[in-house]
């Protein structure tokens, strides 16, 4: 076990209703909202109408921003930073998945500097010393920013997607009501899957060992996988709902990286190329780039796939079998595991490849350079 | 899965060495403490010493509370609420186990009453709405009170062994070093992985599923048995030592309660009456309860036992086996498994009745009465 260190404040509000708590919770933070929505599917669904009517029982005003996009770019966040300061908002409430909460964190610590967001992601402003209190009301299983000090934004001009973290990002409080996410239709339901499935991965394989941390891990595919397949069946089973938002949340708030290295993230890396590049959705590229990553570095791997595969699939299971494994799982909720099936034809491996040197995309353990790139690609196609 | 609130703010600093954050953590919460620790093992391995020297690199000042016992007694904590007065106490650093931070809990509320901290505990007096922040310096792995906002005291004139919890008992930060229990004996060493274990099992049975927290929970036991064995073949494995300090501290922060009822607790309301009777370790009391309760209320729990036997022994197991491979981990690890082990012979028996009936010892699901105390004390006997 390594040494570490376990902090989590967000306090999640999870279950059927939990949205009728928002309007005390918002109270203890301030009486003026910036709330932050997508591209709207919130305003038909009606939850939206259901956050503003808490907001009203707070007395509390807002100003609607709508429109951040489901690859997040960082012109957003720096529009929505004036919006909230014209407004004077005091806290900022993000209603939707990711994207609409990574940008909510970026206004957060945007809302007191003068320069673009953009310069934190970039590493080129000093880390932030205040920021708004957010609270986020999650539409969308996947990502795990509901519960984490993370964001990712991204800046289409030089195709670059950038990770950023600060302790000042934590929500507040996240509310997750699993029939918020009865309306996401299947593919994006997969992607979700798909990308808590690669939380799970990149902390695994991250050359450290911690029982606790990997059994939860190996517990939290496992389970998946097992909802991941009831969902598709009925995207209106609240169980299964349940069990995914509970799962991403925990995929990346801590309980799997406890005593371990941090996780190595270079399947991520690669996929941001993917995403930043052809603007495909990011769980869609991590199925992609997951199994592709997992044949490229099996000599290194090969013990905690056998792992993974033992206790997945069954006693006797191969290494080998795990990947097949997850090829079959993604294959059966249909995200994709092959580039053509994103019509990324051969014709651009040269840009993913381009891309891929020039942002030099890596991981923290197992590093690429342009040959092991030219070889995942090809893994890929 | 059950509607829940997660929300945890300790931040724990854990690993070899960690001790050296005490000063900077310190000094974000005041320059006066008070150090509170037990019958003075601290003093002779060396850990006191440690702990003042960060004190003194962050010139904080302090006083030292000394003798809280192991069943730790309320007029302790209100003597040394009066002692904290006297110093103007700005912050409590608890170096000890589960008592020591237990007490430093109830402190860190009395210090803002003027009632005993008792009040509290028999609900007597209103929830408490300041506190004291409190650093907790772990010296052994057992209740997890470093990651919750749970306390136990006993009142020994009424025979009373009463939990109590508020928000604002959270440790800021708790400092977890392994090395820091090399000193723990193998008996107490053994009663801290009882009562880990007791704390896993609570949870589980409690008439809900969830299943990330089940998964979880059944992966805590494994691994608490896997590390228990190991620690026992030597005292000074650091590997097995942080495995089951992080165990212990997991076993009873959330993480494995989350989409469930809370958890039953009968087995603890039983073993209080042993402890607060016979003044014998919790964890003791806790190795002679649970195989008693799992024997008697076997019929009930039956399907929940099998999964746990299949996946913790092989998964032919059948639930019986499961009874019976606690029993017999807890004769390997040496904790006493009858109350004759322990010294209390039937002629006790109507006492510990007696109290069970006089303290109504009940769990929130698992239903007891006389009769049913009556059976529970044979299967114990």
């Amino acid at each position: 076990m390594e040494n570490f260190v376990a902090y989590n404040p967000t306090k999640v509000i999870f279950g059927k209703g939990c949205i009728s708590k928002l309007a005390h919770e918002v109270s203890q933070y301030g009486s003026r909202a910036l709330v932050l929505i997508g591209r709207g599917s919130v305003k038909t669904n009606g939850i939206l109408s259901q956050v503003l009517a808490q907001l009203e029982k707070a007395n509390v005003t807002y100003s609607l921003f709508e429109g951040i996009k489901s690859n997040p770019i960082y012109q957003d966040a720096d529009r929505a930073v004036a919006q909230a300061r014209a407004f004077k908002a005091e806290v900022i409430v993000a209603v939707g998945g990711g994207s609409v909460i990574d940008s909510a964190k970026a206004i957060a610590v945007g809302y007191y500097v003068e320069h673009s967001v953009w310069d934190f992601y970039i590493r080129k402003a000093p880390a932030p010393q205040r920021a708004l209190p957010i609270l986020a009301v999650l539409t969308l299983a996947a990502t795990g920013t509901e519960m984490n000090m993370f964001t990712v934004l991204q800046n289409d001009a030089t195709k670059q997607k950038v990770g950023y973290g600060s302790p000042l990002m934590y929500p507040k409080v996240s509310f997750l009501d699993p029939e918020f996410t009865y309306s996401v239709s299947a593919n994006y339901t997969a992607y979700g899957i798909a990308d808590l499935i690669s939380h799970c991965l990149e902390q695994y394989f991250d050359k450290s060992h911690s029982p606790l941390s990997d059994s939860f891990t190996i517990e939290a595919i496992r389970l998946a996988m097992e909802y991941g397949i009831k969902v598709m069946e009925n995207l209106y089973d609240y169980d299964a709902r349940a069990n995914l938002m509970w799962l991403a949340t925990v995929a990346l708030n801590g309980a799997l990286s406890a005593g371990k290295k941090g996780g190595d993230w270079g399947v991520h890396a690669i996929e941001h190329t993917l995403s930043v590049l052809f603007d495909i959705p990011h769980g869609a590229g991590l199925s992609i780039v997951y199994p592709a990553w997992l044949k490229y570095f099996y000599p290194q791997i090969e013990s905690k796939l056998t792992l993974l595969a033992q206790r997945i699939i069954s006693p006797a299971a191969k290494a080998q079998d795990f990947i097949q494994h997850l090829e079959e799982f993604y294959q059966n909720i249909q995200t994709p595991i092959r580039l053509r099936e994103v019509n990324i034809l051969p014709d651009k491996h040269n840009l993913i490849l381009d891309n891929l040197v020039q942002t030099n995309a890596n991981g923290s353990f197992f590093k690429m350079k342009k040959t092991d790139y030219e070889q995942i690609i090809q893994l890929m196609s």
